[in-house]
Parts: C-alpha cells; structure tokens; sequence
C-alpha cells in the first residue's frame, strides 16, 4: 500500500485525482504500479487501477492475471471493478471505502451480481483514514 | 451499426470475440471504430468500446464525449457500460442483447444504479439478429 500511496501522491501533484494501485503477482513482486491519468491522458477510463493491470497484463502478455493481487488506495469504481474481475485478479486490497462512487461495497456492487463470472477475495479499509487523507485534502484545496 | 458490424467482423477474423464500436459525433461523423483487440493486445479491458471511447476522447484531446452516441454490435458488459458513463457518452445505441454478460439492460445494470452519475439514453436491440448472428457463428465454429 505504500507504493500505493505514492502513485497517489504523485497523482495529485499532477492535478489528477489521488488514486494509486499497484499489481503484485503471487511472490509479492511488483507487476506494475500506476496513479490516475484522466486528465493528462485525455481517457476518462485512466484510473489508476485499468492502467496498472494492462501493465501488468503486457508485461505477462496475458489478459489473464490470476495469481495477482492488486492493491489500490481508494474502493474501486463498477468500471475498474468489472475490469478487475476480467483480469481474473485474485485478491484485491483497497483502501479508502467509496459510498458515492464505489462499486464493490456500494452501488452496483460488481462481484455481488449473478452474472460476474469472477469474483477476486476482497479486503478493504486497509490504511483506511491515510488513504483517505490524501483524496479529503485535494478536495480540499481545489475548494 | 454497418460500420460497427464490420468492426466485429474483422476481430472475428483476428480470431478475437466479434463485437464491434463506432463513435460518431452530434453530426453523425465517426470519431472511432474498433473491434474487441483482448487476445491480440494481451488485455482483457480491450473490448470494442473501450477501445473506440479511447479514441475518440483522443482525437477530441477530452475525456469528456457529451455529445457523442456510441454504437456496438453487443449490449456493453459492466465495465464498458461503466465506461460510457465515465465518458459521459450521450446515447448508447447497442445490437444484440447480452443476458449473461451484459450490465445495460441485466446483471449489474450499471445505468440504472442510484450511484451513476450519468445515464445516456439507451437504444437496444438495433439489428439484433445480425449482431447476434456473428457471435454465434463464431462460437458454433469454435466447438
């Protein structure tokens, strides 16, 4: 979550929202680590965690990450959570809960839906308040 | 959706799932055309409209597409339905329907969700024999 925290950070420096995610595979190591580029990148589907898990993807060339955990500073939005399952991640780490915009824990509650062929284990809340921090004071200041 | 047919047409040929996407803007000119690149670009989030979303908002140096209509030969999953809400796409125009995968009109229903910030109008089921054809052809030929 640290590396997280730092894609996170250097997001916001960039005047992008602070989101950060990181893709590991099963030894722990890093596959690929990305923060939010939606605004520099023109691409509203630049979240942090698409664009790390096609690096991590290309790096394996393979649309498949099953044995990858990806970790990620803020609960995922139903875009980067119904992508998460079609990379077939195992395990996703998040940290920030999202009641407006999440979709794993809120809205359309992705992995919940009967028709989601793949569902990763989901631990949430890790670094909770930090994570959260950083997104509270960008807000904050662009107020 | 001819050209969207095409587009679905050419990944079968690529060996790819064959769903294909147009964005044209509010004058009716195509901004973007693609088809499903997932095995070809080791990325499973490299389905037709998020292909095509990406495009355009390049060509538009923008991720925001307010005024433009994206057509597909399938009804989007949930994460391409959450995509073209991200992208704020205004009307969704799709072929067949999609009752295991899709998250328009089943499953997540992404559209729908009291968290979506945006909703595009949605026109299903254009075409829908033809569109549907091509999928099913090609999965026939594959067993």
């Amino acid at each position: 979550m640290d590396l997280a925290l730092d894609q996170a950070r250097a997001a916001a420096a960039r005047g992008e929202v602070p989101v950060g995610a990181v893709v590991l595979d099963a030894a722990g190591k890093v596959l690929a680590a990305a923060g939010n580029r939606t605004e520099a990148d023109h691409d509203a589907s630049a979240h942090a965690e698409l664009l790390a898990l096609r690096q991590a993807a290309r790096l394996r060339a393979s649309p498949r990450l099953t044995d990858c955990t990806l970790v990620v500073t803020l609960e995922p939005c139903p875009m980067c959570a119904a992508a998460i399952s079609a990379f077939r991640i195992k395990t996703l780490v998040f940290g920030a809960y999202d009641p407006k915009g999440g979709g794993v824990e809120h809205g359309a509650r992705i992995f919940a839906a009967s028709s989601c062929h793949h569902a990763p284990e989901v631990i949430g809340g890790v670094r909770e308040t930090e994570c959260g921090d950083i997104l509270r004071d960008f807000f904050r200041a662009r107020r």
